[in-house]
Protein backbone atom coordinates (compact mmCIF):
# COMPACT_ATOMS: atom_id res chain seq x y z
CA UNK A 1 0.00 0.00 0.00
CA UNK A 2 3.12 2.11 -0.24
CA UNK A 3 2.14 3.89 -2.45
CA UNK A 4 -1.70 5.14 -1.84
CA UNK A 5 -1.93 8.52 -1.84
CA UNK A 6 -4.05 10.38 1.21
CA UNK A 7 -7.68 11.16 1.12
CA UNK A 8 -8.30 14.88 0.25
CA UNK A 9 -11.34 16.68 1.66
CA UNK A 10 -13.76 18.69 -0.78
CA UNK A 11 -16.72 21.05 0.39
CA UNK A 12 -18.47 23.80 -1.33
CA UNK A 13 -21.57 25.79 -1.40
CA UNK A 14 -24.59 25.49 -3.50
CA UNK A 15 -22.35 27.82 -6.18
CA UNK A 16 -19.58 25.93 -6.24
CA UNK A 17 -21.15 21.87 -6.63
CA UNK A 18 -20.11 22.17 -10.75
CA UNK A 19 -16.92 22.87 -10.05
CA UNK A 20 -16.48 20.59 -7.11
CA UNK A 21 -17.73 17.57 -8.69
CA UNK A 22 -15.20 18.42 -11.90
CA UNK A 23 -12.16 18.97 -9.46
CA UNK A 24 -12.99 15.56 -7.55
CA UNK A 25 -12.99 13.46 -10.81
CA UNK A 26 -9.85 15.20 -11.44
CA UNK A 27 -7.96 14.39 -8.61
CA UNK A 28 -9.18 11.02 -8.68
CA UNK A 29 -7.63 10.70 -11.63
CA UNK A 30 -4.58 11.57 -10.27
CA UNK A 31 -4.75 8.80 -7.96
CA UNK A 32 -6.19 10.05 -4.54
CA UNK A 33 -9.37 9.42 -3.03
CA UNK A 34 -11.57 12.07 -1.90
CA UNK A 35 -13.75 12.59 1.35
CA UNK A 36 -16.45 14.51 -0.04
CA UNK A 37 -18.21 16.85 2.41
CA UNK A 38 -20.96 17.83 0.46
CA UNK A 39 -24.06 19.63 -0.21
CA UNK A 40 -25.48 16.36 -2.75
CA UNK A 41 -28.52 19.22 -4.16
CA UNK A 42 -28.33 22.45 -5.34
CA UNK A 43 -30.24 23.65 -2.75
CA UNK A 44 -29.30 27.29 -1.43
CA UNK A 45 -26.81 26.66 1.62
CA UNK A 46 -24.58 28.98 3.36
CA UNK A 47 -20.46 28.80 2.37
CA UNK A 48 -19.46 29.27 6.44
CA UNK A 49 -21.36 26.13 7.15
CA UNK A 50 -19.65 23.76 4.26
CA UNK A 51 -16.24 25.54 5.25
CA UNK A 52 -16.55 24.36 9.16
CA UNK A 53 -17.31 20.81 7.56
CA UNK A 54 -14.13 20.63 5.82
CA UNK A 55 -12.24 22.31 8.70
CA UNK A 56 -13.31 20.28 11.34
CA UNK A 57 -12.71 17.33 9.18
CA UNK A 58 -8.75 18.14 9.00
CA UNK A 59 -8.86 19.48 12.67
CA UNK A 60 -9.97 15.88 13.25
CA UNK A 61 -7.45 13.88 11.61
CA UNK A 62 -9.87 12.63 8.67
CA UNK A 63 -8.09 14.29 5.94
CA UNK A 64 -4.63 16.48 5.89
CA UNK A 65 -5.70 18.89 2.91
CA UNK A 66 -8.84 20.00 0.88
CA UNK A 67 -10.19 21.93 -1.83
CA UNK A 68 -13.03 23.97 -0.90
CA UNK A 69 -15.25 26.24 -3.57
CA UNK A 70 -17.69 28.68 -3.44
CA UNK A 71 -18.90 31.33 -6.03
CA UNK A 72 -15.75 33.72 -5.48
CA UNK A 73 -13.83 31.22 -3.35
CA UNK A 74 -13.57 34.03 -0.60
CA UNK A 75 -16.40 33.63 1.66
CA UNK A 76 -15.35 29.89 2.16
CA UNK A 77 -11.72 31.14 2.39
CA UNK A 78 -12.57 33.17 5.28
CA UNK A 79 -14.64 30.78 6.93
CA UNK A 80 -11.73 28.10 6.94
CA UNK A 81 -9.28 30.09 7.63
CA UNK A 82 -11.60 31.11 11.22
CA UNK A 83 -9.72 27.96 12.65
CA UNK A 84 -6.26 27.65 14.12
CA UNK A 85 -5.10 24.50 12.33
CA UNK A 86 -6.40 25.94 9.00
CA UNK A 87 -4.19 27.66 6.49
CA UNK A 88 -6.41 28.16 3.41
CA UNK A 89 -5.54 29.76 -0.15
CA UNK A 90 -8.13 31.18 -1.84
CA UNK A 91 -5.87 31.27 -5.60
CA UNK A 92 -6.84 32.10 -8.98
CA UNK A 93 -3.61 30.48 -10.64
CA UNK A 94 -1.19 27.73 -10.43
CA UNK A 95 1.80 30.32 -8.90
CA UNK A 96 -0.72 31.44 -5.80
CA UNK A 97 -0.99 27.31 -5.54
CA UNK A 98 2.59 26.87 -5.71
CA UNK A 99 3.59 29.75 -3.34
CA UNK A 100 0.49 29.02 -1.07
CA UNK A 101 2.55 25.54 -0.31
CA UNK A 102 6.48 26.48 -0.43
CA UNK A 103 5.81 29.57 1.96
CA UNK A 104 2.42 29.02 3.55
CA UNK A 105 1.63 25.39 3.88
CA UNK A 106 -1.79 25.58 3.01
CA UNK A 107 -3.46 23.06 3.09
CA UNK A 108 -6.66 24.30 2.02
CA UNK A 109 -7.08 26.14 -1.45
CA UNK A 110 -10.39 27.82 -2.19
CA UNK A 111 -11.42 28.53 -5.94
CA UNK A 112 -14.15 30.57 -7.32
CA UNK A 113 -16.39 28.61 -9.78
CA UNK A 114 -17.51 32.12 -11.08
CA UNK A 115 -13.75 33.44 -11.47
CA UNK A 116 -11.48 30.97 -13.09
CA UNK A 117 -11.94 28.33 -16.12
CA UNK A 118 -11.74 24.65 -15.17
CA UNK A 119 -8.77 24.08 -16.56
CA UNK A 120 -7.05 26.99 -14.73
CA UNK A 121 -8.57 24.97 -11.61
CA UNK A 122 -7.41 22.09 -12.33
CA UNK A 123 -4.11 23.38 -12.87
CA UNK A 124 -4.50 24.83 -9.18
CA UNK A 125 -5.01 21.93 -7.75
CA UNK A 126 -2.20 19.73 -9.63
CA UNK A 127 0.51 22.29 -8.00
CA UNK A 128 -1.63 22.37 -4.36
CA UNK A 129 -1.48 18.54 -3.93
CA UNK A 130 2.39 18.26 -5.91
CA UNK A 131 4.52 20.94 -4.26
CA UNK A 132 6.35 20.41 -0.73
CA UNK A 133 6.22 23.44 2.20
CA UNK A 134 9.67 24.77 1.72
CA UNK A 135 10.33 25.10 5.84
CA UNK A 136 13.26 27.28 7.29
CA UNK A 137 12.12 30.67 7.93
CA UNK A 138 8.47 30.12 6.77
CA UNK A 139 8.13 27.68 9.70
CA UNK A 140 8.03 30.57 12.23
CA UNK A 141 5.43 32.57 10.66
CA UNK A 142 3.13 29.00 9.97
CA UNK A 143 3.21 28.19 13.62
CA UNK A 144 1.83 31.87 14.54
CA UNK A 145 -0.74 31.28 12.56
CA UNK A 146 -1.36 28.41 14.95
CA UNK A 147 -1.10 30.71 18.07
CA UNK A 148 -3.04 33.73 16.85
CA UNK A 149 -2.12 36.62 19.26
CA UNK A 150 -5.00 38.97 18.44
CA UNK A 151 -4.23 41.40 21.29
CA UNK A 152 -8.11 42.39 21.60
CA UNK B 1 -16.89 67.92 8.58
CA UNK B 2 -19.49 66.12 6.98
CA UNK B 3 -17.40 64.85 4.10
CA UNK B 4 -14.83 63.38 6.50
CA UNK B 5 -14.03 59.99 5.28
CA UNK B 6 -13.20 57.64 7.12
CA UNK B 7 -9.40 56.57 8.33
CA UNK B 8 -8.37 52.82 6.53
CA UNK B 9 -6.28 50.92 8.72
CA UNK B 10 -3.17 49.72 6.85
CA UNK B 11 -0.38 47.13 7.52
CA UNK B 12 2.22 44.69 5.82
CA UNK B 13 5.51 42.71 5.50
CA UNK B 14 8.70 43.87 4.54
CA UNK B 15 7.68 42.52 0.99
CA UNK B 16 4.66 44.76 1.09
CA UNK B 17 6.27 48.02 2.27
CA UNK B 18 6.41 49.08 -1.44
CA UNK B 19 2.57 48.31 -2.89
CA UNK B 20 1.86 49.63 0.78
CA UNK B 21 3.33 53.07 0.44
CA UNK B 22 2.02 53.74 -3.21
CA UNK B 23 -1.59 52.67 -1.96
CA UNK B 24 -1.34 54.41 1.04
CA UNK B 25 -0.20 57.69 -0.99
CA UNK B 26 -3.27 56.41 -3.29
CA UNK B 27 -6.01 56.06 -0.93
CA UNK B 28 -4.74 59.18 0.78
CA UNK B 29 -5.28 60.73 -2.70
CA UNK B 30 -8.90 59.13 -2.56
CA UNK B 31 -9.38 62.25 0.35
CA UNK B 32 -9.24 59.23 3.07
CA UNK B 33 -6.70 59.60 6.35
CA UNK B 34 -4.69 56.22 6.51
CA UNK B 35 -3.59 54.76 10.21
CA UNK B 36 -0.37 53.28 9.15
CA UNK B 37 0.28 50.31 10.86
CA UNK B 38 3.66 49.72 9.64
CA UNK B 39 6.31 48.30 9.61
CA UNK B 40 8.42 51.28 8.88
CA UNK B 41 11.86 49.55 7.67
CA UNK B 42 12.63 46.79 5.60
CA UNK B 43 13.68 44.36 7.92
CA UNK B 44 12.48 41.15 7.70
CA UNK B 45 9.07 40.89 9.81
CA UNK B 46 6.69 37.97 10.06
CA UNK B 47 3.20 38.69 8.06
CA UNK B 48 1.10 37.23 11.17
CA UNK B 49 2.20 39.65 13.53
CA UNK B 50 1.37 42.41 10.99
CA UNK B 51 -1.99 40.76 10.03
CA UNK B 52 -2.67 40.67 13.90
CA UNK B 53 -2.53 44.39 14.32
CA UNK B 54 -4.82 45.49 11.35
CA UNK B 55 -6.98 42.73 13.37
CA UNK B 56 -6.82 44.49 16.65
CA UNK B 57 -6.95 48.21 15.51
CA UNK B 58 -10.46 46.95 13.22
CA UNK B 59 -11.64 45.05 16.22
CA UNK B 60 -10.80 48.05 18.53
CA UNK B 61 -13.02 50.71 17.09
CA UNK B 62 -9.57 52.45 15.50
CA UNK B 63 -10.91 52.06 11.86
CA UNK B 64 -13.62 50.18 10.51
CA UNK B 65 -11.61 48.91 7.39
CA UNK B 66 -8.24 47.74 6.21
CA UNK B 67 -5.65 47.01 2.93
CA UNK B 68 -3.03 44.56 3.91
CA UNK B 69 -0.26 43.78 1.91
CA UNK B 70 2.36 41.03 1.98
CA UNK B 71 4.31 38.94 -0.90
CA UNK B 72 1.71 37.11 -1.80
CA UNK B 73 -1.05 38.31 -0.24
CA UNK B 74 -1.85 34.40 1.29
CA UNK B 75 -0.18 34.79 4.18
CA UNK B 76 -1.42 38.33 5.83
CA UNK B 77 -5.07 37.22 4.55
CA UNK B 78 -4.76 33.67 6.86
CA UNK B 79 -3.72 35.99 9.93
CA UNK B 80 -6.46 38.64 9.33
CA UNK B 81 -8.97 36.17 9.03
CA UNK B 82 -8.40 34.17 12.13
CA UNK B 83 -9.82 37.37 14.11
CA UNK B 84 -13.79 36.68 13.78
CA UNK B 85 -14.18 40.03 13.33
CA UNK B 86 -12.12 40.74 10.18
CA UNK B 87 -13.30 39.47 6.76
CA UNK B 88 -10.63 40.00 4.80
CA UNK B 89 -9.95 38.96 1.07
CA UNK B 90 -7.48 38.51 -0.77
CA UNK B 91 -8.05 39.68 -4.10
CA UNK B 92 -6.22 40.24 -7.52
CA UNK B 93 -8.28 42.06 -9.67
CA UNK B 94 -11.53 44.43 -9.15
CA UNK B 95 -14.30 41.89 -9.38
CA UNK B 96 -13.00 40.01 -6.85
CA UNK B 97 -12.91 43.56 -4.57
CA UNK B 98 -16.47 43.82 -5.88
CA UNK B 99 -17.74 40.57 -4.97
CA UNK B 100 -15.94 40.80 -1.72
CA UNK B 101 -17.64 43.61 -0.59
CA UNK B 102 -21.22 42.90 -2.04
CA UNK B 103 -21.26 39.39 -0.96
CA UNK B 104 -19.25 39.08 2.27
CA UNK B 105 -19.16 42.30 3.35
CA UNK B 106 -14.92 42.69 3.41
CA UNK B 107 -13.60 45.11 5.85
CA UNK B 108 -9.77 44.18 4.47
CA UNK B 109 -8.46 43.41 1.25
CA UNK B 110 -5.14 41.58 1.27
CA UNK B 111 -3.09 42.06 -1.86
CA UNK B 112 0.76 40.51 -2.88
CA UNK B 113 2.97 43.17 -4.66
CA UNK B 114 5.06 39.98 -5.79
CA UNK B 115 1.38 38.78 -8.03
CA UNK B 116 -0.22 42.10 -9.45
CA UNK B 117 0.61 45.40 -11.09
CA UNK B 118 -0.07 48.71 -9.50
CA UNK B 119 -2.92 49.96 -11.45
CA UNK B 120 -4.47 46.57 -10.76
CA UNK B 121 -3.73 46.90 -6.97
CA UNK B 122 -5.11 50.91 -7.42
CA UNK B 123 -8.07 49.54 -8.77
CA UNK B 124 -8.57 47.00 -6.14
CA UNK B 125 -8.36 49.55 -3.55
CA UNK B 126 -11.15 51.79 -5.41
CA UNK B 127 -13.31 49.34 -6.02
CA UNK B 128 -13.33 48.08 -2.60
CA UNK B 129 -13.77 51.56 -1.11
CA UNK B 130 -16.56 52.31 -3.04
CA UNK B 131 -18.68 49.06 -3.40
CA UNK B 132 -21.33 48.84 -0.79
CA UNK B 133 -22.75 45.31 0.82
CA UNK B 134 -25.81 44.04 -0.75
CA UNK B 135 -27.38 42.54 2.43
CA UNK B 136 -29.87 39.89 2.20
CA UNK B 137 -29.48 36.80 1.82
CA UNK B 138 -25.57 37.40 2.09
CA UNK B 139 -26.54 39.03 5.94
CA UNK B 140 -27.02 35.14 7.35
CA UNK B 141 -23.72 33.97 6.23
CA UNK B 142 -21.90 36.87 7.03
CA UNK B 143 -22.89 36.69 10.26
CA UNK B 144 -21.97 33.18 10.72
CA UNK B 145 -18.41 34.18 10.02
CA UNK B 146 -18.86 36.45 13.32
CA UNK B 147 -19.67 33.06 15.07
CA UNK B 148 -17.58 30.01 14.21
CA UNK B 149 -19.37 27.05 15.09
CA UNK B 150 -15.87 24.70 14.38
CA UNK B 151 -17.75 21.45 15.10
CA UNK B 152 -14.40 20.02 16.62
Amino acid sequence: MADDKPAIGMSSDHAGIRLRALLKDYVESLGFTVLDLGPNSDASVDYPDYGYKLAAAIAEGKVETGIAVCGSGIGISMALNRHPHIRCALVTDALMARLAREHNDANVIALGDRLIGDETARDCVRIFLETEFAGGRHQRRVNKLANPVLQV
